[in-house]
C-alpha cells in the first residue's frame, strides 16, 4: 500500500483534514558539510583543519487549524549543532525546538503570533538556513543578529501606491533567546521593524531567499530597518552571546541594535547588503561594587554585501564581502574582513543543491586564514 | 497530491495497516504559557516576574500490532521543560520519552502492560496534561504524585452490578521514576489502585477528564484509592524527588505513598478532590554512622479540592483550593495553600481551549503571592 | 478518514511522490528489556541487581530522492540510552542522530556514500540492532567495534563467476566516532573492507541478519575482511572509547584494528564468527614529558562464535562463545569468557519476537557472573 504524495522538494505530507478543518505540511531537510581550513603564515599554509558534518538536520510542520485565519509552524533540529546551547536556562536540556508559534490574522491585515520564532531582525537572518545564497550566513550575521526568542509579534502590511508595499512587525520578547525555561531576567526585549518593496512583491517571496531562482522580469527591491530595543539586558550579544554573571546575579544594561538591510533582484542578478550596529548604555559588565567582571557588551558595527548571478544551467555565482568593527577599546576584537566567492548549481532549487565557496579571512594583526567549504542540501 | 485525513483533534494520521494487520494513531500538541507572578508584602505587590513558554509540545503515537488484543503507546516530549530531569541516571540525555508501553490483553479483562507509563497513582496525574480543567496541576500533585516509571502492569476490570464497575491495577517497577538507565537502585516499587464507579461509565472516559465537556445526563461518580510502597527507596519523594545520596552509596528508606480520589460529574458540574499522605520508616538521611545527610523523605499530607460549572457557550468558570501539610519538624516546610479561579474557553474541546487562572499562594509566615496564568492550547 | 498501509512490519508510510521523483519508508522499533545479573561467590549467587529498559527506540526514514540512484538514509535514536555519549565534542548535546548519510551511485557498480553511517566494520555490528540473534551483541563487539563515523566510503560489487560475488568498501572518516561537532581530531581514519559470497546472495540480505529466518535452500556463505587504520587516533578503542586527554591536547598514535568475520546459513541453521585484534603503534599514552597518562589503547585480540537453530515453529534455540583477551600487560584487564544460551521466538520475524538468553560470564581471578535478559521487540 503505497501513499502518493507530491513532487519533489515539496513537502512529504501535506495533509487537509475532513471539511478543510485543518491542514499540515511536514517536510525535513538536511545539509552534509565538508570544510577546510588554514592558516596562511606569510604565505606558507599551516595548521590545515578538516571536517565533516551533518550541519543540519531539520523537521517542519506547518498549516492552519480551524480556520486558515489560525496557523501554526513547528521546527525541529535534530543535529547535534541545531540543538547546541543547552544550559541551565535551557533545563539543561537540548534546544530542540526551533519554531514554535501561532499566527493569527484576528483582523484584515493584521497578526498576532505567539510563541517562540524568529524575531524581524535582519534580513540575511530570516532566510531560511535552506535558502542561503552560500554555504552558511556571514559574520555579520554571526556577531549581530537577534535570532529567535519566547514572546508576541504583531504584524501588519498595507499598500502606499498599487506596487508599493510596506510591512510592520513589533515583538515584545523575553530577551534571553529561544527555549529558555527560567523566565524573563532583567527586562523585556522590544524590536521593530519596516519593510518597503517600492516595486510590488517578489515572485515567490524571493524577498527572503538567496539568489535569483525566480529570475523576475522586472526589478524588484525589498528594504528594511530593525531597531531591537533589550531593556537591562543580561548577555554580551543583547539576546545572544553569553550571560553577564555578577557574583550575586546579572549585570543589566539597555543593549540597541540597528539593522538597514536591502534585497535587489532582476532576472539572473541578486544583491543582499545588511549593515548592523550594536550599541550599550554601559556596555562593560560590572560587579555591584563596580569592578568589572570581564565581560562586555559586543558593541560596534558590520557590514555585508554580497551579489551573484545565476545562469540559465542553474549554475551559480556569487561574492560576498563581510566587515565586523566592534569597538577594540571595549571588546579589544580586531578588525575582520571576510571575501567568499560562491559557486553553486541548484539541481531542484534550494531543495536540491551542491554548494561550495571560498573564503579569505583577513584579520588585523594576526595570520589571514583560507577557508574552503563544500555542502550538499537536501529538501523534502 | 494532497492526503486526506481525519477532522480537526482526531489525529494527524489514523492509520489502518493492511488486512487490518495493525492500527497507528498520530497525535501532536502543544502548550503556549504566558505567565506573571508578584510578591503580596503587606498589599504592595513587588518582585514581579513574568515569562514565556512553550510549556509542552508532545508527539503520541498508539493503536495496535498484529491483534487488537496487542495495544502499544509512545508519548514523546519535545519542549524543553518536557524533557528535563537529565542527569548520570538518565545516561546524561533529556527525557525524551514519556511513556513507551506495550499492553496486551492476555486474557479476557486481564491486561499485562510493560515498559515506561504512567503509574496508576492520584487521578490528577493520570488526567493528561492535555485535558486539564485549570492551566496546570496542584501543588498536591507537585508534592505527591508517583509519575511514570518503569516495569510492568497488572490491569483488571469486573462489572460488580450492571453499572457497578470495578477496576484494579497492580505495578512493580524500578522505583526511581522514568527515563533511567543505571537500574533499579534499591528496592522495587509497588503500586496497587483499586476504582470504583457505582453510577455506570462516565461518557468518553470522562472520569479521567477535566471538565464536564460531555454533560452527562445522569450523575456519573468514580473514587479511586492507592497505595504504594517503594522498598527501600532512595529518592525524597518516593521515585520522585532528588536521590539521598551519601558518602558511598545511597540512603535507602521505606515510602508509603496512599492517594484517595474521587470525580463527580453531572450535566455541566464537575467535582474532583484528591488527598494524598507519603510516610517513609525514616524518614531523615543518614551516612552509615547516623550522621544526617541533610536530605528527607518529603513527608506529610495534601488535599486538593476543584469544582467547576460548563456553560452552554462551552465557557467554564472553575475553583479550587489546596492544601499542602509537610511534617515541618522533619522537612522545615512551612503548611501552604492555594486558592485558584479558572476560566476556561473551549474552542473545540481540549483540542484547542484558551485557559486562564488566577492564584493565591499564602505560605504560613512568608509573604503571599499572586499568580496570573494564560495558556493555549491545540491539540491534532 | 483512515489512511491505508502495508502489512505490519513493512513501514509505518511506504510513500512515492509524483513521477516517481522520490521515495520514503518510514519506520519505528522500540525493544522492552527485563534484565537480571548474580555475582557468583562460590556457588551461592550474591549481589543480584535487576532493570527494567526501554533498550531501544528508533525512527528510520529512507528512499531515494529524483532519482533511485540518489538513496538516503536516517535513522534517529529516541531512547535514552540510544542518545547518551554526549560531550563536549557534540556539542553537549545528545546523540540523536544515528545514520544521516546519502548514497550514490554515480557509475555502474560504484556508490559514494557521504555523511554519517556505520563503518564497514564486523559483521555483527552491521546487522542492525533490530535483526540480532540474540538480546544484544557479544563483547567482541563491545569491546572493537568501530561503529559510526562521519565521513565518505567508496563500495563496489561485482560477480567473479555467476554465483561468487565480491564487495569492497572503502571509508574515510573523521576517526573520533559519530556525532562529533568539533572536527577532526588527530588525522583521518581509513576502514577498507572485502567480503566474498562465493555461493551466491543469501535471500533476503540475510548475511546481514541475524538467525536462518529465510531458510536457505541451498548453504550460503559469506566472508568479510576488514582492515581499519586510525591515523594519529586520540581515542582508547581507535574512534570509540575515551578521549586520551594530555595536559595540552591529546596523545595521538596510530591504531589498527582488524576484524575477520563469516556467516553461514542452510536451511534452518545458522553460525556467524568472527575474529578482531586491535593495535597501536604505542598503546600507552603519555604526556609530551613522557609521562603517562593512565589512559592506554585497548589493545589485544577477541573471538565470538554463535550458532543457532530455527524450528519450523519459528522457535530458535542458539549458542554463542565470546572471547576477549585484552593484552593484560598493558591494559591490565583479564581474559574474559562468555558462554550465552539463548531462545527466541519469531512472531513475525525479527519484526515482532520475544527473545531471552542466559549468559555465563568467567572472568580470570573473579568471580563468575550469571545474567538474564528477556526483550521484547516491535518494528513498524
Amino acid at each position: 500500500q503505497e501513499i502518493p504524495s507530491t513532487k519533489f522538494g515539496k513537502g512529504i505530507f501535506n495533509i487537509v483534514g475532513k471539511d478543510s478543518s485543518w491542514t499540515m505540511k511536514v517536510g525535513a531537510r538536511m545539509q552534509f558539510l565538508t570544510l577546510a581550513s588554514w592558516e596562511n603564515d606569510h604565505g606558507e599554509l599551516t595548521n590545515g583543519e578538516a571536517a565533516f558534518l551533518v550541519r543540519r538536520a531539520r523537521l517542519k510542520f506547518d498549516g492552519y487549524a480551524l480556520t486558515p485565519k489560525l496557523e501554526y509552524k513547528i521546527e525541529l533540529g535534530l543535529s547535534n549543532r541545531d540543538m547546541s546551547g543547552s544550559s541551565i536556562y535551557t533545563s539543561n536540556t537540548p534546544r530542540f525546538i526551533l519554531d514554535a508559534v501561532m499566527k493569527w490574522n484576528f483582523y484584515k491585515n493584521f497578526e498576532l503570533w505567539f510563541g517562540q520564532a524568529k524575531l524581524p531582525g535582519n534580513r540575511e537572518r530570516i532566510v531560511s538556513s535552506g535558502n542561503l545564497q552560500f554555504v552558511d550566513r556571514s559574520i555579520l550575521n554571526a556577531g549581530f543578529n537577534i535570532d529567535r526568542d519566547l514572546g508576541i509579534q504583531f504584524r501588519h502590511h498595507f499598500n502606499l501606491t498599487d506596487t508599493f508595499i510596506v510591512r510592520e512587525a513589533l515583538a515584545i520578547s523575553q530577551g534571553e533567546g529561544r527555549n529558555v525555561t527560567t523566565g524573563n531576567i532583567g527586562g523585556f526585549q522590544y524590536t521593530g521593524r519596516l519593510e518597503f518593496l517600492p516595486l510590488g512583491l517578489f515572485p515567490n517571496k524571493g524577498d527572503y531567499i538567496g539568489g535569483s531562482l525566480s529570475r523576475p522580469e522586472t526589478p524588484k527591491l525589498a528594504i528594511g530597518i530593525t531597531y531591537d530595543f533589550n531593556n537591562n539586558a543580561v548577555k554580551t550579544r543583547s539576546n545572544q552571546g553569553s550571560y553577564m554573571l555578577t557574583e550575586n546575579g546579572f549585570y543589566e544594561t539597555n543593549i540597541t541594535t540597528l539593522f538597514v538591510d536591502a534585497m535587489f533582484k532582476h532576472k539572473g542578478f541578486s544583491f543582499m547588503g545588511e549593515y548592523a550596529n550594536r550599541d550599550a548604555e554601559d556596555p562593560i559588565a560590572k560587579e555591584t561594587d563596580g569592578t568589572p567582571t570581564g565581560q562586555v557588551v559586543q558593541v560596534g558595527n558590520a557590514v555585508n554585501l554580497q551579489a551573484g548571478y545565476l545562469f540559465k544551467s542553474n549554475w551559480e555565482v556569487a561574492g560576498r564581502f563581510s566587515n565586523v568593527d566592534l569597538s577594540k577599546s571595549i571588546t579589544g576584537e580586531s578588525l575582520v574582513n571576510e571575501y567568499t566567492l560562491g559557486l553553486s548549481k541548484y539541481i531542484v532549487g534550494h531543495k536540491l543543491k551542491v554548494q561550495t565557496d571560498f573564503t579569505y579571512v583577513d584579520t588585523e594583526n594576526i595570520n589571514s586564514r583560507l577557508a574552503y567549504r563544500l555542502q550538499f542540501d537536501i529538501h523534502f
